[in-house]
């Protein structure tokens, strides 16, 4: 094991490989994918809990843990880590994601973002700067810069426009990453590619942002209502430009068959609350497809929620308790739910990583699709 | 160790006493706090988590898993052990005291008790020997009889009324319980001794059930309202009266506080939902007394909940993190107080029984009643 930020262990002539990453607070093997935790923790869930479920780094939410409980009681704490008893590697993104989803209530410029809180309607600004310093409070180990998410279809002009400001952001937040950081710090600033779905945008926004050398590289904008077949492209595209000794984040995605696809395209990272949020909406995730646990059908099931499931969930409980327990909105059925569904990411996860290793991944990918897909 | 159902391992002339109960899924050292898991689980808990808290028994409530999932759905399963994966004893409450709660929805007359389900209206009719079948066909450990509760104060006819009754309905219940059971079985069912707070009727119905010969005693229709010093009297009067050598369950009691005088007048068992519903309101209890976590002194407080305490809560989070969690609503909040709440209870009996056993519980009563309730 050497100090790099990421090696590549197995790589090959195709697109997909497996790398570890290294953190100021521990390894991440990739690919990898890192449980959302809003508000500090993965839904549910305690740390502990998140380790034996195979988590080895989590997500956590800038502009949400900047409005509740602030930045100031997170630093008064220690840092994210000492505050929320995470003791692996934290990732926070920028709070670029969560401002277009805000619409009327945040007001872009070249400065920054202006917006109104969701919880009280306060007024608040957020530059590029700020943002680095806010995750630096943090002591976060993966820093995302502000960028400027846009809904598809966008037009031309205006994904042009956000790209573009969003590589001037990430400029500006390179220097002022770069101001503060301490080399036993040791946190990683990652770039972000925008670009909708134009693919000189891509390309050109890509090629920019490779320039600067980042120890990573995001990959926004997608899986935000445009075509499937129009995200690979987009993907493939950008992939072809970033530097293949860096990983690739593509962030928010998504369902278990977008994963193992977008391995297939050489992304490293992903992040995506569908796992936990599906969950606690009493759907579940098995090999076979998608169950609707609360349904009348399983109310004499005592089969668990998967055959050979070996989360705690499926050891200890049966479908009838679950849906028993979701319909009379016993917290007990949120965690069981959430940690199976954890437990069927994180595991796959696992499954894609040894069949990278042992040279079977397109054969994995494709049973895995043919049983999963066949029944979703 | 024999197979008697209740051996006093530690007695002595002051009324206290320390005991063990047998039932068919194991064994309970007593005074024993149970846990109340009013629709299969320990609100927010895994059984995992109540055995490493301490939890020996648990207690389910009839009603509401009468109304949901219903008996049918738990007989499928296997009984409520296989159900709810509790593999250790359950004891099972008789819906008395749900009826009594229900007020205007219930009728009762001497065959048994009409009701309005409080989820859909629904009409149902429990006698004596319904009661006993649906404990039966759940498989608890230990078994409570219909009983009727009286809110507190009521007048003596009314109260003399309602505790016939419940004698006649435990005579009942003793004959439908022997029809059923199976020596294979070995459940136990308890008398409940009503009364109100007339020692006269305490007196007759302690003396009328103990002619019966039941295994354990349970003493209703107290903590509802009564001055608590009329709730030690009744307690006192009621113990005098019951058989020495037979368990005492003091149902829905009580505080800390309420606990430790309670064994000192020889009760043996206690239930109550105080340290999980007020884990949910966001108060912890603590050797000093109560705390609202939720408070605005805490925001930046990195202390744990009890500086010393070995609950999993105590051991890696703050105050501060705390508050945080229940103030934007996470449920690991409501995790982390239940667990602290259900581990100070659950620890308070673990010293009780150590004192008793070490001939010190007088001096441990006054030390933990002096600290705890100059903060109350």
């Amino acid at each position: 094991m050497n100090n790099r930020f990421f090696t590549i262990i197995k790589g090959g002539k195709a697109n997909h490989r497996r790398g570890i990453i290294n953190t100021p607070n521990g390894v991440i093997n990739t690919p990898v994918f890192m449980p959302v935790g809003t508000l500090g923790p993965v839904k549910t869930t305690t740390p502990a809990e998140l380790r034996s479920l195979g988590a080895e780094i989590i997500l956590n939410n800038t502009y949400h843990l900047y409005l509740r409980p602030g930045v100031e009681i997170i630093q008064n704490a220690g840092g994210l880590h000492k505050f929320t008893s995470w003791d692996g590697p934290i990732l926070t993104d920028s709070g670029g994601f969560q401002f277009y989803s805000l619409g009327a209530l945040r007001k872009i410029t070249d400065e920054g973002i202006s917006f109104q809180s969701h919880i009280d309607g306060s007024k608040h600004f957020f530059s590029p700067e700020t943002v680095i310093d806010i995750q630096s409070a943090f002591g976060s180990d993966i820093v995302m810069p502000l960028d400027v998410c846009l809904s598809s279809p966008s037009d031309y002009q205006s994904t042009r426009r956000a790209g573009n400001l969003t590589v001037d952001w990430v400029e500006r937040s390179i220097k002022r990453f770069n101001s503060i950081d301490t080399t036993s710090q040791q946190s990683a600033l990652f770039g972000i590619v925008q670009g909708g779905t134009y693919s000189d945008l891509r390309r050109e926004y890509a090629q920019r942002l490779s320039e600067h050398d980042l120890p990573g590289y995001s990959i926004g904008g997608l899986a935000v209502g445009e075509d499937k077949e129009l995200m690979w492209e987009m993907v493939a595209i950008t992939n072809e430009i970033l530097p293949k000794d860096k990983p690739r984040y593509l962030m928010g995605v998504g369902t278990p068959a977008d994963i193992i696809r977008a391995v297939a395209l050489g992304i490293d990272m992903f992040d995506c609350v569908m796992p936990t949020r599906n969950a606690r909406n009493g759907t579940v995730f098995t090999h076979s497809g998608r169950l609707v646990i609360k349904g009348a059908k399983f109310a004499r099931d005592n089969n668990p929620i998967e055959e050979d499931c070996n989360c705690l969930a499926c050891r200890r409980f049966s479908r009838s308790y679950i849906r028993h327990l979701l319909n009379v909105n016993e917290i007990l059925g949120l965690r069981l739910t959430t940690i199976h569904n954890l437990y069927f990411y994180l595991n796959l996860m696992r499954e894609i990583r040894e069949s990278i290793e042992n040279d079977s991944f397109p054969e994995f990918m494709s049973g895995f699709l043919s049983q999963f897909e066949e029944n979703c």
